[in-house]
């Protein structure tokens, strides 16, 4: 078993690195603090006797060597960035893991014959720049890496001008790399294992997801002056849209969910009416015929609707993937894993997004899940206790061990 | 008549401060760029002959000499204040007609036996410190200082500290100036005067507001793992109450408006459902029972709208004023000035708010408009011609010539 209070400490030491404003975190891709957070990492792992690499796309690499260094390493890791308003494991949690596992095989004096590699995977979150996974996404060869430099945040701020000024544009070629598995251990981020009170979720599949970035151009006018019936309110778009997104999530719901999180009203003052509103979009499902209808309805409707307001619909999908279905092997092993700890266990499909649905692209990958309470996450009362932390990264132990060959 | 070409030109000149992005301005309340127009209103009033005052809340006043001082002056004034994306004329016309005014009787070597004095009030568009008309508000006794001081904009800084910082506070205790009559000449900023083809609007009324602030507080929650049943999404409130503010406005449809011009999400990321959106209602009439009960049957169901969506909802009046009727002598006047000089002219209300209405609670005021393209305002593409800008000035010069008695 790994060293639970060592785990926790290290999380917690973490967190104190881009404080929130109650209790979580906001160390948002690219900023200082992503930077700060990267260099308390960096030493820890030099610390674990591991070698750093990074990738062109800020992705970092630590290697643990193996007895036969030639064979294709294992992975482990997940996401050090977080959202604006984020929780303290959300990702995190997944990359201190990997460390743990690394510090638990030295104090055990384990030797595997495979390369273990930790690994820090760059703006998983998205949310400064989207789409989300960007850089797990040019890794797996699923993104350009020229578009993702030219992603920028919301002040015009470009990717690739953010992670040279932060000093962690690294110079090998992303992607260029062999991998033999990939484990990425994560909260759920919902609530069935809590309401189950089951301590491991052997993730199986993931849901789908399609970001539509939506523009809706009325006019701009005097909210007092202009009648009533010549107003072209883009508000009133945004308002409409956001009711038929939650009414195509609910016609297929338990199966997907959608709603509109990020919305940007201009000129966004008191006595004009909505000129425009650009906002985006997120549909999920783990059955790709349903995400593939909503969408299909979603951008059907939308631009009528906007048209009897008297307003124009424009659309762009800034974000997707397809469900990924994760490596039956790789799954099974988890499964047995759980199973041989004595932890309760049960498949789980995640609602989320990761890292390694992207890498599931070029090799084989799986996920292990905890509880979280109340299911809460992207918030910063997002919570967990010690030992649903440790009981997952003992799995991840025994999977990464019989994955990596003792 | 006025100069036509000289107003045209000081029109010209001042759009040139705080350019916008798209053909009008950007010049709001206490920025630089409002310092800078102060600056060249100053230095022209100044080469008029006129003697400069400032009060507290930063309005100024440029005194023209009366053959008798003693008597209470005539004023005449606008604002140099923009919306964000705002045009050349909301307000501006209104303050450079004033001061084309006296240019004109100083050419024709008039003299009046009351003082005339050209005003320009601060802040009054609202946008970056709410409510509008803030200054004529407090010289009105309708709203303390101290409340004024401590509006702030978006960044949190106050009006106090952005007035002191600009350099326009003054010493001049707000209101304590005797007037005789009070003048405001303004584009009409809706469509009627050009739908009539009617050069001169005589306004005889103003309509009602309530700005009402509310904040629908949800639960943030990852858009992907939270499950349709469990959500608590703010945007869907403020998606209801958008509609809800419309339909109330349509139902008293054409003596009453409504809409949301100002929104803010938070915490605005594409994978958070909305925890919080807060949002500015505008509603208006012209008769004071339907605005009460507009503002009425708005917060009643609102709170259970947002109920029903698992939300809180809280509501705060952040701008008021009840519908002005203006003084009878004064509108009769500008009516025959209009008359005289052969314009076309109408009785209209004013579907804006303007610095009249509160200056109408402690002395006789008045207003006068002329037709704007479209009836579009608050937006940069605002337009006016030449002749309509001058026509309007020629009525604003005979009707303050009567008053002021030559
Ligand atoms: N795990 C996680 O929250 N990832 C961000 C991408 C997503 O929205 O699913
Ligand atoms: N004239 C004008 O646009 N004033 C701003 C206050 C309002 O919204 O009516």
């Amino acid at each position: 078993k790994v060293d639970a209070d060592r785990l926790w400490d290290s999380l917690m030491e973490m967190a104190k690195i881009g404080p929130g404003i109650a209790g979580g975190n906001n160390r948002q891709a690219l900023t200082d603090e992503d930077a700060e957070g990267r260099r308390l990492f960096q030493h820890w792992c030099e610390d674990a006797g591991m070698a750093m690499t990074v990738d062109q796309m800020g992705n970092m690499f630590f290697r643990h060597e193996g007895a036969e260094p030639d064979l294709d390493p294992v992975y482990v890791g997940s996401h050090l960035d977080t959202q604006p308003t984020g929780g303290k494991y959300d990702g995190v949690l997944g990359v201190l893991a990997g460390l743990e596992v690394i510090r638990s095989i030295r104090d055990l004096g384990i030797r595997t014959r495979r390369p273990i590699v930790v690994t820090n995977w760059t703006n998983e979150e998205g949310t400064r720049f989207a789409p989300a996974m960007l850089a797990s996404g040019v890794f797996a060869g699923v993104i350009e890496q020229d578009y993702a430099y030219a992603r920028h945040d919301a002040k015009g701020k470009t990717f690739g001008e953010e992670l040279a000024r932060i000093g962690w544009k690294g110079d090998e070629t992303p992607g260029d790399r062999k991998i033999h598995a990939m484990f990425e251990y994560h909260i759920e981020q919902g609530p069935i294992l809590e309401a189950e009170a089951t301590q491991i979720g052997v993730v199986t599949h993931g849901q789908g997801l399609r970001w539509i970035e939506c523009t809706v151009t009325g006019k701009g006018q005097h909210t007092g002056s202009t009648p009533m019936r010549m107003r072209r309110n883009a508000g009133r778009g945004l308002a409409q849209l956001t009711e038929l997104v939650h009414e195509i999530a609910m016609k297929h719901q338990p199966n997907a969910v959608g709603a509109i999180g990020h919305v940007d009203v201009y000129p966004n003052s008191r006595n004009i009416i909505p000129e425009k509103v650009v906002f985006t979009v997120d549909f999920r499902s783990h059955l790709l015929p349903i995400l593939l209808e909503m969408v299909k309805e979603f951008t059907e409707k939308a631009p009528a609707i906007c048209a009897d307001l008297g307003c124009e619909f424009a659309s762009e999908i800034v974000g997707q993937f397809d469900p990924p279905a994760f490596d039956e092997t790789l799954v099974r092993r988890v499964r047995s894993s759980a199973e041989r700890l004595g932890y309760s266990h049960m498949d789980i499909i995640s609602g989320a997004g990761h890292d390694a649905c992207w890498v599931n692209k070029v090799a084989p990958t799986v996920m292990i899940m905890c509880p979280c309470v109340d299911g809460l996450s992207h918030n910063e009362a997002e919570d967990i206790s010690r030992e649903w932390a440790s009981a997952g990264a003992d799995v991840l132990l025994h999977s990464v061990l019989e994955t990596a060959e003792i």
